[in-house]
């Protein structure tokens, strides 16, 4: 039987172990809580759960990372002299860039190889209680080998997320941290701002007046701000690039609101919803 | 039985005289255009159709002018000599500064009384073939009487839209606009400068990975790009400050991603959420 050791049991990480106990997968929950541990084997997102990484990973196939971004070095320098050669080893973080810089010194060649993955799902929400054993079907996941990253290990990773049903594109770490900046960073950026400026023309009246539009662009402001501060930080360079260019967007809009740009901003979005109905 | 000229018959219009003949009006659709006309008469959003102001107009006891607000002015002209004393006369226009004072000198004290309104409603779609009858259920509908309106008048247009399942909300015409700036033009711009800016990062592979929070910032870029002009266009001013507002709220956030901000969004979100759920 293959084995998952899935090393955070949230959101992300409960959600894999719901996913890969239905495709059959062995699934241990590791932590350092556990009470958080204990809520996830109720929940049934794991088979058995432990705080001992020398009980946990003996034997496993995959071994999963699920810490917020900036957790996860410390996370895999704790985990790596108990991971087996044999072990694949991957995380599932918002910034592939900064993080593959901290591991890679920790995965050299000759040992168990760590390929960097981002199932780009999930929600406002956190907590093992909103898992969901779909969250990763249909969903995009970026899977990003380092250089030196062998072919066939790559293609492992990228099987194992194909099992549970993602789309998997396969880009280079900086090239995933540009591209995820724009689509999804600056999109949590400008929520958290557009609250603020409701918050600054005095929020209660506003909120009675605010219909589809400020909702649906408001919706992620609700995510967690230490998760969010730690992406932000981590993928600083790119996010302050796209912001950049965001900012030149709207410069460019405000002089006059041309219409050749707000038709411009309309067959965008038409392709968009075309390819992602 | 009580009557309602409805001059103009796309989204917000046809949806108006869907919910009115629900409640027993009779509705005349008035316009210019025969084909567009007859459309509404077969989605069943008007009784009667016609395109002479002289024939539609005696004898009603509402007119809602729901021309595109950069249009609204021409249309309350061309209307205004063949409308009664007892006819209240409305429009369903997104800005109400400029609308008011372009309408104003058309009904001096002693004739017919224009009252603003907006009810916050809609979607990025457009015509009548979109329309729905509870278009306006649970939407907040803002009236904007100027400060020579009678009491009773401004009662009358309030029950109005709450006969149709409006939540009414009173306000002036300045705070009207000062307010939608933020919650609702400034979104949709916000939606367009996204979309640019994807459009920039080369639209194409960004999309592929693009999930939730972009999908449903930019859902409004949709939107009529000519429309959305006049409207950016009407409200330029209040629109303006906003933007600056905003800018400021990007500028404080970029300084180092400080978690105090982020919490201050999270906590309006909530607010907000929990308003209107």
């Amino acid at each position: 039987m293959r084995r998952a050791v899935i090393a955070g049991v949230g959101l992300m990480g409960g959600s894999l172990g719901l996913a890969l106990r239905r495709r059959g997968w062995r699934v241990v929950g590791l932590g350092r809580d556990a009470a958080r541990l204990a809520k996830a084997r109720r929940r049934g997102a794991v088979d058995q759960t432990t705080t001992d990484p020398a009980r946990a990973l003996p034997g496993a196939d995959v071994l999963v990372l699920c810490a917020p971004v900036d957790q996860l070095a410390d996370q895999a320098r704790r985990l790596r002299p108990f991971v087996e050669n044999k072990t694949l080893v991957m995380d599932v973080g918002s910034v592939k860039g900064a993080v593959l810089r901290a591991l890679a010194p920790l995965f050299p060649p000759g040992g168990p190889v760590f390929v960097g993955a981002h199932p780009m799902t999930g929600s406002e929400k956190t907590g093992v209680e909103n898992a969901r054993a779909d969250l990763y079907r249909g969903a995009p996941c970026v899977v990003t080998p380092a250089p030196g990253t062998p072919v066939r290990v790559t293609a492992r990773a990228e099987k194992f997320w194909r099992e549970l049903g993602a789309r998997v594109v396969r880009l280079t770490p900086d090239a995933h941290d540009r591209a995820v900046a724009v689509v999804s960073h600056l999109p949590h950026l400008i929520a958290d701002a557009l609250m603020l400026t409701a918050g600054d023309a005095g929020a209660g009246p506003l909120f009675r007046l605010a219909a589809g539009s400020f909702r649906d662009a408001t919706r992620v402001a609700g995510a967690d701000p230490a998760l969010w501060r730690a992406i932000f930080t981590q993928n600083d360079a790119a996010l302050r690039r796209a912001l950049d260019v965001f900012e030149g967007a709207l410069g460019r809009l405000a002089k006059g609101w041309p219409l050749p740009a707000l038709r411009r901003a309309r067959a965008l979005n038409d392709r968009f919803r075309k390819d992602r109905p």
